[in-house]
């Protein structure tokens, strides 16, 4: 069998457990505490992630694993896990909130996967290959900024290591914005083409959020790049991220050069 | 039987086929097209609207229908209805939208009923009876803002009447705020105790918006008025609102009053 096809059908096992322990707790009362940045974190979290690093153990021990909420072995082969992004969302039962699954080879992203419980979506891809959700090949959409159809993306946050209410407040006049809670979730509807545009603040150990968005989103012919227009490895931290379709890409990257500077926070922290 | 509980009853009738409705075109492509300032409305919307008016005609024909996408008739009894509201959500098939009905009598809420059918919670209240989410009566907490507990809504919107982008900033300062694409549903976790506050700055028809939540928030003991701490009737226009858990509604309001001066927008359109 082919390789990344025994990896991508690894994800899926891990997706559908996922799916399973999201659902369980997602209407129980007390699943979460306050993790020390004052974000929150559930027992679904927890318990996928360690789920996760079990796994991996016993299919593939020559490789690691980097999730939000714990991390195991040194590998070139990591296993980039968010267990679920949307997590303020979910701890509330909104049923917005997806695990999110990459496998990150030497820094780049090969195999991707993506999983909303709450709606049945799964999103895959293999790099070369083409992106998916279920069954059906996607792709993004090719609206202008200013076309009465475009969507933007952005959650307001205010520990993010960059301020982009200006370049969102620029934007804003020309296209419309919402705000899911997830910008996992948000960028599958950049992949799938609702969304132009998903833009992303997170720099710190961020890579668990775009890791596998990366993939996705380039395979349907979308772009990811940092904040600035550079391109991201997903083994060590990120310097935000804009995803797009790719048509507005350079647009929205000379918005943010107006009002930001560059603080090259990328790779302040390493993982392998 | 009882005046309101017969109310009560056909509003709960409305409400389980308006879910249907919802949970039918959800998944459908197409669904949606552009008011004249840019909202969406969606099928879905439309046919919840009509079945209301239909339905309000064959069992109280002496009553009115104010629906925010059709109206019908004249009465100081009249069904106030959003037929979904968290469009923008829905129509991109992320499952946050909700259908919101009221019966106001005299500019007064009387009945109120919320359900969201993506997560089977439906709330009701009859005025001076309580507040229930499905069996379960409920109550809103007593967090104060600075609480590392404490959770408020507000979504941003380019087209608002107040631009209230400096109150929310300060705010921020306090407490964590999300963005739930949702007034009503953000309002209903401000009734059932998992939110502290929710910020509508609508002003225009958007009584339709705020008429069940009113009642039901208050009988949950929070509080309701309008963005500068006065009361509002429900049969015209309301100048934006703050939907509290009553401990913070003051304080709240000296924050906003800081920043704004009262329009007086509020019954700049009459609907009876």
């Amino acid at each position: 069998m082919d390789e990344y096809k025994k990896y991508l059908d690894f994800a899926i096992e891990i997706a559908n457990e996922a799916g399973k322990i999201m659902r369980y707790y997602f209407s129980k009362k007390d699943i979460s505490s306050y993790k020390g940045d004052k974000t929150i974190v559930t027992l679904a979290d927890k318990e996928i992630n360690s789920y996760l690093i079990k796994r991996v153990k016993e299919e593939f021990p020559t490789h690691c694993v980097d999730g939000e909420e714990e991390q195991f072995g040194e590998s070139k082969y990591i296993w980039v896990c968010d267990p679920i992004d949307g997590t303020a969302m979910y701890a509330r039962h909104i049923p917005v909130a997806v695990f999110s699954l990459a496998l990150v080879i030497d820094g780049v992203s090969t195999v991707g996967l993506i999983y909303d419980p709450f709606t049945d979506n799964m999103y895959t891809a293999i790099k070369e290959k083409g992106a998916y959700q279920n069954s059906k090949q996607i792709s993004v959409n090719d609206y202008a900024l200013e076309d009465v159809r475009s969507v933007a993306h952005y959650d307001a946050w205010a520990n993010a290591d960059y301020d982009i209410s200006s370049v969102v407040q620029e934007l804003r006049r020309k296209t419309y914005f919402i705000s899911l809670g997830s910008i996992i979730r948000a960028s599958m509807c950049v992949a799938s083409g609702e969304f132009i545009l998903a833009i992303f603040p997170g720099t710190t150990h961020k890579n668990c959020d775009i890791a596998a968005v990366k993939l996705i989103v380039e395979e349907a012919g979308g772009k990811v790049t940092n904040l600035f227009g550079n391109e991201q490895r997903y083994d060590t931290s990120i310097n935000g991220a804009i995803i797009s379709n790719n048509k507005v890409h350079n647009e929205v990257i000379d918005i943010i050069k107006k009002y930001l500077k560059d603080k090259q926070l990328q790779g302040d922290k390493k993982y392998v």
